[in-house]
């Protein structure tokens, strides 16, 4: 295990302790796959750095050893995320909005809240607000408006990016969800819905992938207040 | 070329002269792939059977020599239909609705609507609403509601079928067309959306299956007629 | 936890209670990915509500938890339907048929049937009865054609919808099945073959979505009750 | 070009004129992507060895040039064929069934026949019995019976070699073939219907394969020859 | 549970006794998703009507429980078949030739192999000669094509049935297999490759359907016997 | 036609001239699929309301009727828009950079470069930097780094936004384009690529879809300036 | 247009100069979608630099307008490639091999074959030895194990390769084509036939890509040459 | 069990002993879905005949029997590898450089490494340099040039190929892994991006073959030696 230009090598990964600095957020660990040993040692690795840890797709296994060790580190099961904050990001003025279709969106809903607020933003949700009761949509114009862009979540056909981009002027980001059945195929339909909006400037990030979203949003947001 | 049993053999055709009796409907003609002389000929023995024609999917070329023999032919460019009707079907009372999303979607319209007409039912249009403007949708849920049947026809993300099962009580039979490019691949992402409908109760037609669409929803028309 | 315009709102999910108003029947609860205390606590803001519940995709242990605080739910196992009638929905007069092709079929088969009889119709079974043997089905076609919309379920090729099509003059929703191996591609293949049936007037729901199809058949049955 | 172990070299291919021999049948001409001179010059080569030459998909061009050498040539357009049959290989006693579904698969239907033909077997046509009108295809029981093995081409969802082998007991191969639009996709939806037919004991060509279906009918058919 | 026309209906399922007249054999039970007591009773009622009992995709515990009753029953274990021969089919004197190309198709080859011999077929076993070791399959040349018919199984990317139709003059039925990984996608690979074989006149049935490649090779074995 | 609230009907559109008002830009014609007079016919309603016309996807044959009667109209060939700036939207402060990797992506970013210069952004345009040469995109950080956001436009694998993502922190959204043959599958490959991105935060949109990069990015750009 | 660092800037194109030093090969013009005139630009550019130029994919025009200005210039019709030699590529020692499976996959193969000779490669050539006819696979083994490196190009089931890579001892690099129809899928059979291929040691190239096969084969050679 | 020209019949499989002579390296066992008892038997065979077993896709529970009997087996638990040698392979002098783009693609670049090294090569490992950090990849210039060959192993979008062939002048063998979730499609994504490479002469293998990419890398490595 060495260091040098801002590399930690720790043999089975090479943690970017530079990217802070290079890219405005620590880097965050993507736990599927990884022991809970290796995700203690790249998590203490980061602290050490940047005083602020975000772990996705973390089990509870992992948790636990990481909270043993670390005891100020906190679960998110719902949205499968470990975090340690001794030193916080800076909070951001502007809110993100999230927004999900329905309740089996929610885990990954929660995924892109608790990144948001962990790289400082403030959130503002709007769970289960799919096309199917679209006056519950419409009745939160003016909140929605109010953000300074927005995350929307939604599986089974997708609808609900389009439905929001046409009300709204705010920057939109489409996260596709695998809820569904049949020919879902895994997400595969509302991915497909999303980048074939007819709602002007929708952008849309990998199927169930939260932590993008809330990445590029925090990247937007931060904007805003750099103005 | 004989005739046995409600058939009528073309060589390169039976007709199913039965087909009124035992469906409700005439057989009606796919032009495509046609020639129009084959057009003709088979025009003449359905019109001699039921007294009413209905070619789809045909071009100006056939309808030239159809209408040479047979003046009385008319011609929907847009919908690529042509109608015979010396003994039109007998009017059903209540009312079809036909909605689109955007102007691009109107060929698939007007095939489910021409359709329709020739089979006897009266046709709401409620074109170019789709849900980048839910708004307009909004507006005329009353007039929607007041339909027996709906078909909705969509192309790109094909998000209109959920908005409006959300909002109305009537069967919905979704279309969706082959609009768009890119990931849209020919209609498949509008086709996959209709089928994660997540408005109970939606039904899907193939791509740019406007006549489909329309038999069933005339199927279903008819029903409450003999209620 | 509150309540405004029809919307209960358990954090989790948002209830629609003024669904059975807007649409003619109540929410129907799709238990997977649902804990059984969710289902639970859904399931009783519907019965307040609408006096009927219906549970889909419904596993024993969310039955279990929710019979022993309603025991009048009871639970169809084949179709996984948990059901509480305290108020049945009304009958209604017309017959709606269920087909299937093959044993295997049976679990969505029971989904649709389940679904039907709860919403007030009578239901009429043709299972087993694929196209493999094809005079079994011609020797049902009076009783068909008796009913009034005709759900067809099938795996597999998914050939069945098409030759019912061609029988009779009632609408047909055609319902692919995951049943099969292979090239099967998890119902892809029968659901490619409905969407492109000969038999004109066929729509098609979601694969395994017996629920579905139930739902459309009851709009419609519905329709001939009001005529 | 030369000529040894029965393959003549022409440097854009190599002629197998020992196939004969092996195989039992001259090698046939894909004609698709060659200039009608190279058909031209193959054809001389089979034709000095086997006396009988074969080209499938051939275009009127290529007919043109190779019939002003060769007059005895003729063509036949639906199926795309050129036939020379200077010593016609001998006739085979068995009858070989060539059946389907609809009017715009005669094209591949007449592959198969003039195939079959030319391969010295006696056809059968049942043309134009597809599923959706089922009566006629139990009409011809009894007829496609007696045929030794059978040839069934089917587009759009490719329903009728399921209901074929459900009804008779001799070897049926279907021929999917790219009639259809929207979620047909080429031949797709067709293919692997009959691919996961529930009739058991149906063998697949590619899609619009007719020539391939009628090869294998042959080989079985002459089987029947040596029996 | 009733008995009319070769149909004996146990409400699972209905058995067509009547079949063996009809096609030739007797009905098969696909044993997949199907109770070992169901496997049971269908059993006994096929043996009781054809004395000879085929159940495919069979596990342990539905053999266990169906020797129990019925102790003549058998299994094999590879092939995954319960066979209960209490009235043997009649031998027939052609030889079925079951080649595969890897030890890993074995399943699928047994399959094939067990359906041929209860069916009265003699089977001859080239197992493990696939295309990466083109001598082995050289070497049997003489004996494959002293075959009537053969069955070739192969799973990665298929190529053996295109390398045996080049060799000899019997026809070929292609059974593609899952074996593989990545880019196999569950056997679509080798499906690909044989419906695309350049070896003319090979015809293909499902991924892994060792049985219905066996079917149709007993279809046209019995022809020769006919002949 | 008619006019109310903000929708002009023309019968074949509802041009949505409330949308300036309602998403901070004004309706945009996309002109592929109409005739030279509907796009003609739009873009003075357009005209009208809002003062400034955009079509993409425009023809040459559109733009030569659309500058007759509106001799202010220019066309841009290479990104295939029409512009009519009577009252030009205001400039905005921050700089939009739009990058491509090869030559042929530069259709696609000429339309996004257009849109955003109409919409008043100031673009600084990367092209031809893909990261087959990728020292030139490392010689370019600074002043990409000093733009507010990007569209990356790129093909074939579509590995360029990746890579930018990790040089730069600000918000990157990729277009992936049609360019490339074979395994590109009309640009699958290079959006696939792009979806599963190992950059964080990058966004993406629909396959050749400049226009709805650039709308994204000028609703983030404009909310630099609000800031 | 300037030049620094290697790279000519045309505008539309940043001719890479330094590309021979630091890959050694020079730059290779693709010239799919660029107009005649910008051939020629990119051609004199890479002349100057390298004395020798490649473009591929070129059409007729391309080269009429090539060869005007730059006389030397020649034309691979079948190949579709342009080569102009001023100071030709030092020639290699090894031989490389080309195999094709058939007839139509020249086109592909001599793409091949051109490149590696305007590299520097001696090729010998093995065209149409498919392994529907595999003895003259077999009778070519000698000459095609003294090769060092061996382009296998084949369309349909693209299963040549796998057949080579059992035969000998060098590296093959597999080039699937797009020749076939139907299941083809335009080259995706015979490409997802070689990534599965079951000749250890295969390598793949995109469907068409002789150009990209020629290029690694080319550097594999060229190693040998510097061993 | 027999011997005959270099093959050893174990009934499961056909060892083919003969390998080593002919393609050079000796057979590898593909354990998956092998018995313990099949490995172990297989390994023997191979053991007596060439001094050397590799099998790969391997278990502990494989390893356990036959490290019990062969004392000598070691296994990579990452790798999933046994490796026995009792004679090693010969050394070769050139080294072959294994690069991966993230941690969680050590496993497919592990059984790479460990084929090299068995096969005789010196591998040079750079792991963990993906794109996302272009800066890594560039300072290792120098020492990936070095080598003779690069075996390059990436999930996700799978750009690393691209970045490296970019770089330097030596072969690149591209293995795309199934590292990815949503629009990976388990390795889909990687391995279209791979075959679409921008950076000329990229080769590719199936998803998570490693294995096939350290063949290849030690085919070409061992020309090198023979120069």
């Amino acid at each position: 295990m060495g260091d040098h230009s801002g590399i930690v090598n720790h043999g089975f990964a090479r943690v970017d302790t530079g990217r802070k600095e290079r890219r405005g957020f620590p880097e965050v660990i993507y736990c599927e796959g990884k022991t809970a040993g290796e995700v203690l040692a790249i998590s203490k690795t980061i602290l050490a750095a940047d005083g602020v840890v975000l772990g996705t797709r973390a089990d509870q296994e992992q948790f636990d050893l990481v909270s043993k060790e670390i005891p100020i580190a906190r679960y998110n099961s719902r949205g499968r995320c470990i975090v340690i904050e001794e030193t916080p990001l800076p909070k951001i003025d502007g809110v993100v909005g999230v927004l999900c279709a329905g309740t089996s969106d929610l885990k990954v809903a929660e995924e892109a809240t608790e990144t948001l607020e962990v790289f400082g933003n403030r959130v503002e949700k709007f769970y289960d607000i799919g096309v199917a009761g679209i006056h519950r949509l419409m009745a939160e114009r003016d909140r929605i408006e109010a953000c300074n862009v927005l995350v929307v979540v939604a599986g089974m056909e997708g609808a609900l990016p389009s439905a929001v981009a046409g009300l709204v002027s705010k920057p939109v980001i489409a996260v596709p969800t695998s809820i569904g059945y049949g020919a879902s195929f895994g997400g595969l339909a509302a991915l497909l819905g999303m980048l074939n909006s007819c709602g002007s400037g929708v952008t849309v990030v990998n199927i169930d992938n939260g932590f993008g979203a809330a990445y590029a949003a925090a990247t937007i947001n931060r904007l805003v207040r750099q103005g």
